[in-house]
């Protein structure tokens, strides 16, 4: 068992319930989701019995299971999404049906606190046997479902489930009970949120306690037997502090790694942070796709060897994008480093948004960078987890916003709306709003209001992306000068007096980027991408009549014309140019493919030969 | 002799004459030009006794030739100049002055029309007997003199000497006369010159058997023969029709195709049009600087292999940026095509303007892109080409602005001003504004009023420049769109009805860029430089008094605040950011260098080893 050391001093996140986004780019996909994506996924639920084992195993209906045995973990997350939903805007039929699914699932725990509708209905006596069969996975999406409900709606049903489940595991396993290597992490990282939502320590430290476990033999299965995968498949195949490379199924990887940042905030543990910072840079550096997405393989929907970044087969996940996101905002509170939100962003406006139609009911679950034109949206899947992750996803992208920092607060992301951020220690709030077009536009006008008990004098942080290269920015419609106007750790720091109503203007230079890979990364040689501020485009077939898939090249010199069409896909900046060939062409953001009619795709387009002596 | 084809149908230029340059940017520097330069030189060629030779060969002094045997080319330039200035701003006793000197030119004239005080004071009996004595080139810059101050004042007396003088070349040289072929080009444009002054064609077929002579083993001299420099020096090793790479003495080649881009045009012939296009490509391709300077050796003055870009012994005089500009601008007439008033931009807010200081009284002949802290602009040279080049180069910036084209008009620089443009074929003038803080910022408002006898309908090109990757346009507050808005040849083309008022809104996106070299320029493997629009950066030690000579690195994905510093060194946008070690560091623009304190200067800057995946 690790020692508990001295915690971190990092960052607080600031809850979504605090923040509103009144956002162009962001309002119609939120009421999208709250009118269409979370309606959908119930009615799916309901449809293919998700919810239906729930009144099997409690004994209210007749029948038999149906589904994967982790087909409760999608009636959980849209719960999850839902609650997140209500806290925007109450909604008393859609309340009415949680309660209702509530009580199914309440009914459905067993007298001890087990709760997993396969076991209970398929094979009681086979209980962890398997760490494959995600008892503790559903469990996790059971707990943050509940916490967001209590949160929601004051509502304890639910979390009083949820409890009774968490100490059941607590009674079961831990130092000097039962061993446990869950074999798809998710529980850990909720029994923090459990934590923080009851005060009761012994879920942290059951979460700690699970995390040690991996990598000591504890796994058991069919899964950590197969020979082609092996324990580093769920990450268990060394103890977390020693985890060097990002390996195996990337939804798992990143919750746990999201878990581990935590409880290292708690735990203060060294070797956790070590391991984190060791993990991240290898996923970073050397997995990750320009969109964001990872794990680029569909055998073990996770991660191969470095550099192993094909674009056609690409795997990436949308829950992955969305993992991805969780573990990133945990790793800006710890470390209260820029680079981490840069990570936030790129899912926000790519890997994790191209995984949900601007409709709000069709999802990719796989997420390629390059298709001929057979890849497609589609309603549900038979393992449905990336349309419910979106629905939980989304309607709670107000928490990466913003953050109290040890001496003021942070701005993460830019997005239009506004904000009331508790500074840290309780010393008051600060209301803060943005006016701003992001992402299409880089100018953001900030308007600073403390509250009275607030400190006249705080730190307020801006966030610089990893893209921009030029910005300027003033307050009080002067120019910030000097080591003010530098940046540190990817942040503007403006320590100042702030009198109620004070303004800050950011402008980021947000040109038309040509992005180039690594030499390493071999499937994208010869090949370079375009990027405007956060978002990562593409050449979509529909709009581009003449041209081929892969038939085209583009120069790194090529002009675009930068359009903003309102009329397109729910409003988008659109990049117009020609091919080397000298065909116009068209290039719209990968968020937004397949919204059209089908047909090929390509992120990483040929470049065309250029003689040119300088390259910029 | 080549047969005359078919006149190339290109643009035809736009006489600075007819272009009000009233820009924050350029105004104070021709101002300076005017108001110092012009004065400093005159007195140097005075002081220098430059002035006096041709009172000694007139008779009208005692005493012996002193200096260089093309130190009358100096004189002619000043004159040239300040017949320029004369063209904005009359100036009585600047006139007389130059009157003054005409007639002293006009006495040194020998009774047969020859001109080369050199000759006349000190060998008579040996005048055309060394191709490296430069009788020609002083010859080009009388007549380039006698034009201009003929334009400016209507005055014939300094023409006329230029056309005795011409007329004596003609006797002298020509087919079944003597063959000759200058060691340095100059004469070859000034003749097509004379010709545009005078409508007399013998001038213009002069200037092409001139050309023709080249690489046929007519240069003679000391030059010629030397073995290590040969007759690529000055360019005399291939007839020009077989041109395939930029060799020798830089200025020298850029003369003769400069020359070669004017006879071309009227003589049509494909093979010089395909030789341009060769030496072209191989001159911007391998053989430039990222400052637009040209020949790295101080040895030739000129070229040596392809990619050989040192940076701290880089030669890159003056004079020939200047000329590449003249080079380019031809190019962009015979062509149409906007790449080519790219390098003249290039070398306009770089290469030509780094050799003149703010004050306008200190000099660059070699620019280098490096400097320990030894390298400083004085106040004149034992060869003062380059000062004097400056001096009539400035001043005529004018004319690098605009082009009547076949359907209309192309805006080929941007700066606050503006301009009555004559349409081809005498249809009429247009009148065009440009509002704008080029180069600090991208926006061009353009307001485009066609006079009544003008055409409703033409075409306005406006150039977006080869640097920019992303733009808008809107012309009558509409956003351009369809295959108006992709450009072509490097031009935005809006052909349409235009009213007097008419509004044209460009933005030119004008991020910070990261400039890279092909691999095979070996000095700057490694290094980046960073360029914003046309202007390109260097690290200078003033105001970096933390950082040492090559000593600190900048990595690719430094965020810069983008600054203008209204009292630093003329008004400037610096950018401000920090080393990888974490130092704060300012980069200024280029030209504006050694203007400070003495110290340390790089534009090639070490790039920090960086580990990310994605390079932008």
């Amino acid at each position: 068992m690790t020692k508990v050391q001295q915690p971190v001093r990092g960052w607080r996140g600031v809850p979504f319930s605090s923040v509103r986004i009144d956002d162009a780019f962001w309002r119609p996909r939120l009421e999208v989701l709250k009118n269409v994506t979370i309606d959908v996924c119930l009615r799916k639920c309901e449809e293919t019995n998700r919810i239906r084992n729930f009144a099997l195993a409690g004994g209210l209906a007749e029948g038999r299971f149906e589904g994967m045995y982790y087909n409760d973990s999608d009636v959980y997350k849209v719960l999850e999404g839902a609650a997140y939903a209500l806290m925007t805007e109450r909604d008393p039929a859609l309340e009415a049906e949680i309660d209702r699914i509530a009580g199914l699932i309440e009914a459905a725990q067993e007298p001890d606190g087990y709760l997993s509708t396969y076991y209970t209905l398929e094979a009681p006596d086979r209980k962890w046997t398997d760490m494959e069969k995600h008892e503790m996975y559903n469990g996790g999406h059971l707990i943050e479902a509940a916490v967001a409900y209590y949160q929601a709606t004051g509502k304890r049903r639910l979390l009083d489930v949820a409890c009774r489940m968490a100490d059941h595991y607590d009674a079961v396993f831990g130092p000097g009970k039962r061993h446990w290597a869950e074999g798809h992490e998710e529980i850990e990282l909720a029994l923090v949120k459990l934590f923080g939502a009851t005060g009761e320590e012994r879920y942290w430290k059951l979460a700690l306690w699970l995390l040690e476990e991996r990598g000591r033999g504890h796994g058991v299965g069919a899964i950590w037997d197969k020979p082609e995968w092996g324990p580093a498949y769920c990450q268990d195949d060394v103890p977390v502090r020693d985890i060097r490379e990002v390996k195996g199924h990337a939804v798992r990887a990143m919750y746990l790694y999201t878990a581990m940042a935590d409880v290292v905030l708690a735990s203060g543990d060294p070797a956790y942070l070590a391991a984190l910072d060791r993990v991240w840079a290898h996923t970073v550096e050397r997995n990750l796709y320009v969109t964001g997405g990872i794990g680029p393989s569909v055998h073990n929907e996770g991660f191969t060897h470095d550099y192993d970044l094909p674009n056609e087969s690409a795997y990436c996940e949308t829950c992955a994008a969305i993992a991805m996101a969780f573990w990133n905002h945990r790793m800006n509170l710890l470390h209260g480093d820029g680079k981490y939100a840069d990570l936030v962003e790129r899912e926000l406006f790519n890997g994790a948004l191209s995984g949900i139609s601007l409709s709000g009911d069709r999802f990719f679950y796989v997420n390629p960078l390059a298709s001929k034109g057979e890849h497609h949206r589609v309603e549900w899947f038979h393992t449905s987890c990336c349309p419910t992750n979106l629905a939980r996803f989304l309607p709670a992208i107000g928490q990466y916003l913003y953050a109290a920092t040890e001496d003021g607060l942070a701005v993460n992301q830019y997005a239009n709306g506004e904000a009331a951020v508790e500074l840290v220690g309780g010393t008051g709030t600060v209301r803060i709003a943005q006016s701003t077009a992001y992402p299409w536009d880089g100018r953001v006008a900030l308007t600073v209001t403390p509250e009275q008990e607030a400190p006249s004098e705080f730190a307020i942080r801006l966030r610089v992306p990893g893209w921009c290269r030029g910005y300027r920015v003033s307050a009080q419609g002067e120019r910030v000068d000097g080591a003010e106007a530098l940046t540190a750790k990817g942040y503007l720091v403006l320590k100042r007096r702030w009198a109620p109503g004070d303004t800050i203007e950011l402008t980021l230079d947000m040109p038309v980027e040509v992005v180039r890979a690594r030499p390493e990364a071999e499937a994208d040689r010869g090949r370079i991408a375009l990027q405007r501020g956060p978002v990562v485009y593409c050449v979509e077939q529909a709009g581009n009549a003449g041209l081929r898939y892969d038939g085209f090249a583009l120069g790194a010199h090529e002009p675009f014309a930068v359009q903003h069409r309102a009329e397109l896909l729910g409003g988008v900046t659109v990049l117009q140019g020609r091919t080397a060939e000298g065909e116009p062409c068209e290039l719209v953001p990968y968020y937004a493919w397949d919204n059209r009619e089908a047909g090929f795709m390509q992120v990483w387009v040929r470049e065309a030969e250029d003689a040119r002596l300088y390259r910029f």
